[in-house]
């Protein structure tokens, strides 16, 4: 048999109308044309970006011990930037193909190096842009500010506040949820490369040469890591296939944290084959980072970032003294006065997080001749709609109504009594909601319902009075529907 | 006996002072020295602000079967405020005070008729100013754009994609939650005026004429709030005193929604003693609103607008077909084609919330010599504190780990074995946390441990197995601690 030619399942651009049919995304107040690189994320897309947020809090913050979390503020005063060296370092630059006049950006000016991405053309260099969004503050007398270009700032200048506040000893994270702004030259493929974003970040803070204790590290999931791993000379050399190894050895705290983020994804159903890593080479890190390393996703236009764990060393902790004024260094039960470096910094767009959450779940069944959104149930915008077969049945409804209303005050759920069973059950496929419940004449007699499981279609008969009980160990994975 | 003169509780520079100390809210980064109107939220102060928030959309959008939400972008083109009147009606006027030289803002370019509210002395205008920050967009070809001002302007741009996406009929409200910027002239109080807030917002659109049903009208708060309602003319005359009352009658949808809202403070433990309405006169109304009442609240500095009910009729709608040349009247099974309007807009800022929940919470406590935060459990930003009494003993140590391990699975939990069980609940009281559990030397024969009470400090025994169930229905309310 021949081998089979792997072929996404859906393209970006099919994506985005998916996206916008069904009220995932649309593009920024389509009314007045939209803007690049700017999203709006309609009513099953709000529940989706929420579901993906509060998932990654729980599992980085609420069930650790050693990480808190802040809410830093989006404007930010202009030295903020000047320490963190954005100001001088955050640029792209604008370069035009001179033979298919293909725009887009470049990271440093080496316009002679680098080819069209398009044609292999030459690229002349249209000009240099720092990528924050300056704006003034104030009436009268107005200060210069900046949208922050990264939540991680304002999590160095809080350090010594949350420090002492939440009682921190090393080692501890700061995480932050939050928007930020990138002035991209070229943003594209949909919510990928964004001017307005989300990031989930955390900065983990280490006593110098601290160890990362061996038995915190997920041995399985560092294994499945290490052969994921892909540097990048070699890759272009073998133009990146999937099955391509070597023998980089991770750091023990990107290791640590790598495994973290892996079980986070496999814990939420994604299939970890389409991830791998890769190290950055020393001259396309960013100017803070002593080493990089990507998580890379294989999107439906090739192998991308995903998201990114730097070592940030203590380079902006040392920034911000210098630039305040004030010393940052902690007082430590076990070091002492020090100041910490930070190992890692997972930092994770929620955009990307959701679009291969989504690029995962979406199935074309054809039996049914309909989009399946396999999401987690957890993830899942509506978790369950509840459908009385026959509309006209007062009793019918009485019951489907009550049913709804108790299954509401717990779970996202939708009453729907328009259109076919058939419809209605396929409604419910195309945004992802797990269960769906009938109502029918026998349920009067028999106080009992059916559940349909989306991903099987398989149905069985459940008590009305077992039903809450059994959707709520349906969705935390306590039970599974062909146990039912 | 003499009238005890009502004082605060606590002021507004001292509940600044409090919320810095205990890792509530930080000036936004200073060790630069801050930013007007800005404000970091530190470790306990995004919990809480998240639980404000998670509150909200529980009770507006999942609970409801006729309000659905988006998140729209805070990046928005010009012509999104043109549509909408920002760009030519969202000034305000700064002024000096010519004798103590206040410098402030008033609302309109009357400053010969306001007088100055410190010294009543008369203002010299120093400008007008819009309160949306422009930026440019884009490197190559940059193209105005605005920070959002209000979100509701993204639920009119996107009202009929979501209407059809998520087929809705009228009545029907849309919900956001999210960031929106005002380059306010003198922010102040702490966060009460910002330049940078969060609005949690409803746009309830109804057809022309559409009436309330009355059975929706919770009339036991209606009673309540028409006896809190009070009008500025008669209050100015009166120097509003707490007991004045009018005979003005709200409307059927603002009685609704103001209900609504009340519903929800009281059900988060507000003492609604310390809310009043006041109906907006003709010359203070926004330039959208066919009629606005304000809820205020009896904040340190005197009563203050805490949240807007606005009717805005088909102005937005209107005006966004104008400008974007698209009909945006929607297709309903009763009503057929129509444009809808929108009659109430309940519009609360998380600030605010934020504020009087900490107000509302805040009770020194003389006998135990520290502040107790009685905030509701489900606000509180920490929920559990776990500690071992003998810091020394293994098997407390153990069993007080693996009752910690169990709740953080579930709850946000803290474990602290520093310092004496005495400065251990202080630290916990000033942070609201309702339960503290302590395990000691008799835990390990018994199998139970001590459940201690924040408000009361009433301490009763329960066994280790049936502690997380207690906590869960003591936290939703289903279980009073009296009871235990």
């Amino acid at each position: 048999m021949a081998e089979k030619k792997e072929v996404p399942k859906i393209s970006v651009e099919d994506l985005a109308i998916f996206c916008k049919r069904r009220g995932f995304v649309y593009p920024s107040a389509e009314i007045y044309g939209g803007m690049a690189g700017i999203w709006d994320f309609g009513p099953v897309g709000v529940e989706l970006k929420n579901n993906i947020k509060k998932e990654w809090w729980d599992y980085y913050v609420k069930k650790r011990e050693d990480v808190v979390g802040i809410d830093g503020a989006i404007i930010t005063p202009r030295k903020l930037w000047e320490a963190s060296g954005h100001l001088s370092s955050f640029y792209d630059f604008a370069v035009k193909c001179k033979k298919c006049k293909n725009a887009t950006k470049i990271d440093s000016n080496e316009a002679g190096k680098v080819k069209c991405d398009k044609c292999g053309g030459e690229y002349e260099v249209l000009g240099k842009f720092n990528q924050l969004f300056p704006l003034q503050v104030g009436a009268l007398n107005p200060t210069e500010a900046y949208l922050r270009g990264e939540t991680a700032q304002l999590i160095f200048a809080n350090f010594k506040l949350v420090q002492e506040n939440a009682r921190m000893s090393l080692p501890f994270g700061i995480a932050q949820i939050g928007k930020v702004f990138r002035n991209e030259i070229s943003p594209r493929e949909f919510i990928f490369r964004d001017r307005e974003l989300e990031q989930m970040e955390i900065e983990y803070f280490i006593a110098p040469k601290q160890e990362c204790p061996y038995e915190l590290i997920d041995q399985e999931i560092l294994i499945y890591s290490q052969q994921m791993q892909v540097n990048k000379k070699e890759a272009i050399k073998m133009k990146i296939s999937k099955a391509l190894k070597d023998k980089i050895i991770l750091r023990d705290w990107h290791a640590y944290w790598i495994s973290q983020q892996l079980n986070w994804f496999n814990s939420l159903g994604l299939d970890l084959d389409n991830f791998r890593l890769r190290q950055h080479l020393t001259d396309e890190k960013s100017h803070y980072s002593t080493d990089t390393w990507d998580l890379e996703y294989k999107f439906p236009m090739g192998w991308k970032e995903l998201q990114g764990f730097a070592d940030r060393s203590n380079y902006d902790l040392t920034q911000h003294q210098k630039f305040s004024g004030k010393s940052l260094e902690m007082q430590d039960p076990r070091f002492g006065k020090v100041l910490p470096e930070v190992v890692c910094e997972p930092s994770l767009g929620v955009e990307r997080a959701f679009m291969i959450i989504l690029l995962d779940a979406y199935n074309y069944d054809v039996k049914r001749d309909n989009v399946v959104l396999k999401l987690h149930p957890k993830l899942a915008p509506i978790k369950i709609g509840v459908f009385p077969i026959v509309k006209k049945d007062e009793e019918v409804v009485k019951l489907s109504r009550k049913v709804f209303e108790e299954l509401k005050e717990e779970f996202e759920t939708v009453y729907d009594d328009s259109g076919s069973i058939g419809r209605r059950y396929a409604r419910n496929d195309e945004i992802g909601t797990p269960y769906c419940i009938t109502i029918d004449g026998d349920s009067i007699k028999g106080k009992d319902v059916t559940i349909r499981d989306r991903d099987t279609t398989k149905q069985v008969r459940v008590k009305v009075k077992d039903l809450i009980e059994t959707i709520r160990k349906l969705i935390s994975g306590k039970l599974a529907f062909t146990d039912l």
